[in-house]
């Protein structure tokens, strides 16, 4: 029986991460993948859909080249070749994955993994030890009871990714980064796109202003939204598929040709033993202390699988803190107040911290700044006036509580205000760090400037 | 007479900005300009640029369609178009500031400034005096000697942005942020274009590494490259124009429709009256003091006509800081050591501190992480996989010594760096900073982490 100091159940970007860093740190490492290296993130999330993404954004381009003094006379998607593409780029990500567990020294387990009690995963009938197990399964799209997927006509974003055909109509059920995404990639490839969202806004998690300001531009590029809506029936037996919606207004029977169910997700905590080994699930998570032990000892999970925030930033960071404190190096539990959240589609959306009405709620007294990129001189010479930086903070303290951002790029602006909380600043700090111009990350400086009625360009 | 508190000579990104933050800070405040409001920047550079450099990529998008899945039977450019667009943001925006005068109720007095001692400007013969004068009248383009600008064939920024035909032929002389930018959008818009440098290496002033990889990048699409190189003389006596240029390897006769002399800037202080008022300049530049006081009490010059970087960024900075000064504010003198810098061709160019090579000549010892975009799943799934972000810390203190990029959207994502230097971050601070995923902005991270050997995506 083979024996490992750490054995990684799941490959995605909590468990190869994990495993990497593992391996670093001195440990004999393996990792178990019943499927593709890379997990859901690589294969069949962030990283597939950022290239379909794209795709839609050259097309943008192309139905708007004349905005840019450029004209194109005749153009159209191959929806297949946008398709594969993605798959491409997944399975160069997938082949990276397998290059860096050689590189590091990892062994590679394939097949379904299962956990056994004495520290021993059973991996198809081959038993492996270790002095330390991390479970990383991660999770899966999350089926609602009256919207069963059947994979055809009611997908999850597994199949989202791969239609053989693209669908004339399609009813986006969810509007977190999943459903948004997808509504904006058909949306653009020419489908007819409607949003079902149950809460009153959509992108719910995100600051107010923010949702009004994307159902805005996505309506102007012609999605239909239906907020405070709930799909109450679903009938596939025709042709198509027909969603009965219930709003305040009444019920309503929508026809489409498929139905997107993106409402979250479901972890991926069942047959792999947990019960076996004792290990205490609630809410659909496994309970962990700050350094991602399970109740029993040698026994750790990381990622979707936990309680926090579903995202591959946090799997990777708790899998790279898991492993460091198992080498006892001096470590801090992660600051789950300052985790960055994205959303893909155009304007992009970005934020951190607490939103306006958390801060609120919070009896916490504000200064809220927003500086719009209208106002911005980048934007206009790139063609993306859509869009603001929003900032809060602690009135009495000047603490950075907050950043919403939706716009072109802020994805990428995010950072600065993730590493200036973690740092401390204050806005002063950040008015005073000299932002290059012409840029779109000015809008961060200035959102903090109007906080503090300073701001110039508005 | 009318009677100010300050008056502001020249309403660049220097000038209008002082304008309305010492309007802001209560002082009553009039600005002189001669020309369009928003100087060089607004109307001559950084903005109407980048509205050209949108159209050169849109029309990249066009070239490249295929890549994404998508297919373009004709496409064109039409060159007038292009330039009308980017004449009519530049324009926009100088309405802009327009507005941002009357709404910060700052006197715009028309007309050409000239100072007089005992605190006066003479503006075309009607006296205004102020008990604060800030001098703020920029730059404009460098002639060497040998390379006359006669405006039709032998050319400055200026007009490079307004040809109303596009030349066959082009020669670039000086690779800095302005001759990089005119050199992509031109060939990008089908010109043959070459750039002739002086010094070893293209963007001469970035860290060797990013001179390197832009020069393969422009290489690859095309750009013909001299450096070490030299123009002698130039003859425009023909149709086109002839430029003899000098290498290691002899002289090489070049001909193109036109030159574009791209080699730094001149300031504006002539004929502004500094003699008459006993204005010391040194080498070009105004002399100033840590708050932009001249040697004359009351007279005080900010942005282009002072040392250190003539950087739109820099120019806003020192007015805030020197009209806060005035208000009696404590503030603190300007970090010329923490200035971002940015070019906008594709890839992008960013960067802040301390080069590889000057932190060795400085005799540092020194920690250098690199990560390159071929690593990044972001940068894949987007197709922009050209180009690394590369930190130096130092070894010891763990100082972040300087921050290097080149890549898509490096432009907003240096701001990062600017502020975590600003705050005194340690590499510590930035790896445990979480990073959203997938981003450019992990990038920042994963060179960090290489500087420290904890890389995971390498």
């Amino acid at each position: 029986m083979s024996k490992y100091d750490i054995i990684v159940l799941g490959s995605g970007p909590g468990g190869y991460v994990t495993a990497i860093r593992a391996s670093q740190l001195g440990f004999k490492t393996a990792i178990v993948e019943k499927e593709n290296l890379g997990g859901v993130c690589l294969n069949w999330g962030c990283i597939p859909t950022k290239a379909l993404l794209k795709s839609a954004q050259v097309f943008e381009y192309l139905k708007h080249a004349g905005d840019y003094g450029l004209s194109v006379k005749e153009y159209d998607k191959d929806f297949n070749a946008v398709v594969q593409r993605s798959r491409s780029v997944a399975d160069g990500m997938s082949k990276g994955v397998q290059f860096l567990m050689k590189k590091n020294k990892i062994d590679v387990i394939e097949g379904y993994g299962k956990l056994k009690p004495g520290k021993k995963v059973d991996v198809d009938g081959t038993e492996y030890s270790a002095d330390n197990i991390i479970i990383a399964t991660g999770a899966r799209s999350r089926e609602l009871p009256n919207l069963p997927q059947d994979g055809k006509k009611v997908i999850g974003y597994r199949q989202a990714m791969t239609l053989t055909e693209q669908p004339k109509k399609m009813i986006v059920v969810g509007s977190g980064a999943i459903g948004i995404e997808f509504a904006y990639f058909y949306n653009s490839m020419g489908t007819k796109v409607t949003i079902v969202e149950y809460l009153p806004n959509i992108v719910p998690v995100e600051d107010e202003d923010v949702s009004k300001q994307l159902e805005r531009s996505f309506k102007k590029s012609g999605v239909n939204i239906m907020t405070s809506a709930e799909v109450t029936t679903v009938d596939t037996s025709g042709e198509g598929v027909k969603a009965t919606v219930k709003t305040s207004k009444g019920e309503e029977v929508l026809e489409a040709d498929i139905i997107l169910s993106a409402v979250g997700i479901k972890t991926n905590i069942e047959n792999i033993g947990l019960e076996d080994v004792g290990i205490v699930v609630d809410r659909d998570k496994i309970l962990v202390n700050d350094y991602y032990q399970t109740n029993i000892p040698g026994y750790y999970a990381i990622g979707d699988v936990t309680p926090g925030p579903a995202l591959a930033h946090v799997a990777s960071a708790e899998g790279i803190l898991c492993v460091e404190k198992l080498a006892n190096m001096h470590v801090e539990p992660l600051d789950y107040g300052n985790i960055p959240g994205c959303t893909y589609c155009t304007p992009e959306i970005a934020s951190v911290g607490l939103t306006e009405k958390q801060a609120r709620e919070k009896g916490i007294d504000i200064k809220v700044g927003k500086f719009p990129f209208s106002a911005s001189g980048k934007a206009s010479a790139g063609g993306n006036k859509d869009g603001f930086v929003k900032v809060i903070f602690d009135a009495k303290y000047g603490e950075w509580l907050g950043c919403h951002m939706i716009g072109a790029g802020v994805t990428d602006m995010i950072a600065e205000a993730v590493l200036g909380r973690k740092l401390e600043t204050t806005g002063h700090d950040v008015l005073k760090a000299i932002h290059p111009h012409p840029t779109m990350s000015e809008a961060v400086m200035e959102a903090v400037a109007a906080a503090y009625d300073e701001v110039i360009h508005i």
